[in-house]
């Protein structure tokens, strides 16, 4: 048994690829397990076949060279406020899917794989409840099949201030910051393109920086797209070897007094797995040990003591569940 | 001669009303002469008949309670800063032009109107250049007719952070601060009740404050719409007694150096021209003196040395100018 502890993982791991390669016989083994992400809701023992890609970028639309007087040129000067929130619109209908053409190609999902999902055994109303949300967007018909299309979301946005510091201003740039959560089918570069050229579309011509005085003069809807960091999606089948070994070790006595594995296809968030994977080319599973109302990534992120102890009994569990003697199993 | 020195035009003239109310006999006069706002981009004398009235008010609209990870829950919460996006572009077309249905009910320019208008004699070109913008929106056929219109203008707008603090979240509310410019027919309140109307119509209940836990169970979409100051339009005839005397000041020989006076309509900016003309009854006359290209309520806010120069002469010539005798002249 080999651990790899992974200090980077929220910067989108920058030197997990670079300690592969320099490192490669340490790294020789059967398979990869991989303890991230959070749990099933249920809080029973989890396995996760894979995980969405990461594509970040920055969208920003340039308006006056300067934030302009809101009385002596509000109905004269075009709002980039105005016209990124349009912008923004035409990417996505009402029900929150994207509507540029393209973005879902490459998803099929079989009756299986739909029966897969719905075993997972959701409670979405417990789940919208704490949420905080009376409805979910119209993706997928529940949220394990959401989770299998790309997504399209604003992470921020802002133009001028707002609150006490807002002016009587038509602000001079308005950013959105996106991220476009990828899986196996679906490119983060190609669907970043279709973004573009969607932009493009729109009758926006794309600048690399900010715009000079003739590009100023020439167009009439600036804006730059920018490409941020790139994270391959990752997905293996739900009944290969180390899965069975992984369902074994987390059937043992003390990990199953949660219940019963939960199977999940593919998780919504993203995690290094595609560095691991292009590197040493090994089938993976993806076990994790923290609560999934960890708040991660926002406020008061945190970890229940329950889970520190069932994650320490769920190691315990994998570091004595013999690999070879679970991969002639049957998955349950 | 009477001088009155409002240290708070910045923040709409809070002290001003009580200030008035409480010396009323200090304040006799037979009109106002204002000094306030930018002279015409041309620096010739300017006098203004008249200045657009200013309403705030602060849109939210609520995503999940806390901000939820965007990879877990990308395709499933419904995005707010998406929402903000559709809700704003639903107000206005492309052209700049406001959509709600009566915005623009009372605002009627007459052949005359235009035609004065249009002898404002502005350098769009070069106006254009320097905003540095390609083309205006389309809301009057040149600036001075597109100020004589109320506006509709989003002056901040945020969701979680950009850049370097930019989460892989969704936001848990979106925030758009908006400025409308009004008019003598067109009265903030009244706008401001069609933009609520307009945000009910596209599915959203309108909370006082932060929506309960019972608000979000029951409601898809959740918003709060909230009025600020209110500061009324004023306008007067352009042949005033007061106008007159104004023209006859600012053709005096060392203030006709800079050219003959421009008369502008109704100027797109607000001054707490209200706050004097409710309390004191009179005929008033704008008479800006600083320049035009100061940056006003943004950076690197500026005051021209020749400005300074030639407002010092304004006034001389104003405070040397007898009333009596103007009002019987005929303006320029």
């Amino acid at each position: 048994m080999k651990v790899v502890l992974d200090s980077e993982e929220e910067i989108a791991s920058p030197s997990l690829a670079g300690v592969i390669g320099a490192n490669r016989a340490l790294f020789e083994a059967d398979a990869l397990a991989i303890l991230d992400g959070p749990m099933h809701a249920s809080g029973r023992p989890t396995v996760v076949f894979g995980n969405r890609g990461l594509t970040q970028a920055t969208l920003t639309v340039y308006g006056p060279k300067s934030p302009a007087h809101s009385g002596h040129y509000g109905n004269y000067v075009p709002n980039p406020a105005m016209r990124l929130a349009a912008l923004l619109a035409s990417m996505k209908s009402d029900d929150g899917r994207v509507r540029i053409p393209g973005y879902y190609d490459g998803v099929k999902l079989t009756d299986e794989d739909r029966a897969v999902l719905a075993r997972t055994g959701d409670d979405e109303p417990a789940l919208l409840k704490r949420l905080g949300i009376a409805s979910p967007d119209k993706v997928g018909g529940n949220l394990q099949e959401a989770l299998q299309y790309p997504s399209l979301n604003v992470r921020g946005l802002a133009a001028a201030a707002v609150g006490a510091k807002a002016g009587n201003i038509i602000p001079s740039e308005a950013v959105a910051e996106l991220d476009l959560r990828t899986t196996p089918e679906t490119d983060g570069r190609r669907l970043f393109e279709l973004v573009r050229r969607h932009i493009e579309a729109q009758g926006y011509h794309l600048v690399d920086s900010t715009p000079t005085d003739a590009d100023r003069a020439r167009y009439e809807k600036l804006a730059s797209f920018k490409l941020g960091p790139v994270q391959a999606a990752e997905r293996v089948p739900m009944d290969s070897p180390v899965g069975r070994w992984a369902a074994t070790a987390l059937t043992s006595r003390d990990v199953a007094a949660s219940g019963d594995p939960v199977r999940i296809r593919m998780m919504g968030g993203t995690v290094p797995t595609d560095v691991l994977v292009d590197a040493l080319h090994l089938a993976f599973v993806l076990i994790p040990t923290v609560n999934s109302d960890n708040n991660q990534h926002s406020h008061d992120e945190n970890l229940r003591i329950g889970n520190f102890v069932s994650g320490t009994r769920t190691i315990r569990s994998l570091l004595t569940t013999p690999f070879g003697s679970a991969t002639s199993q049957r998955a349950p």
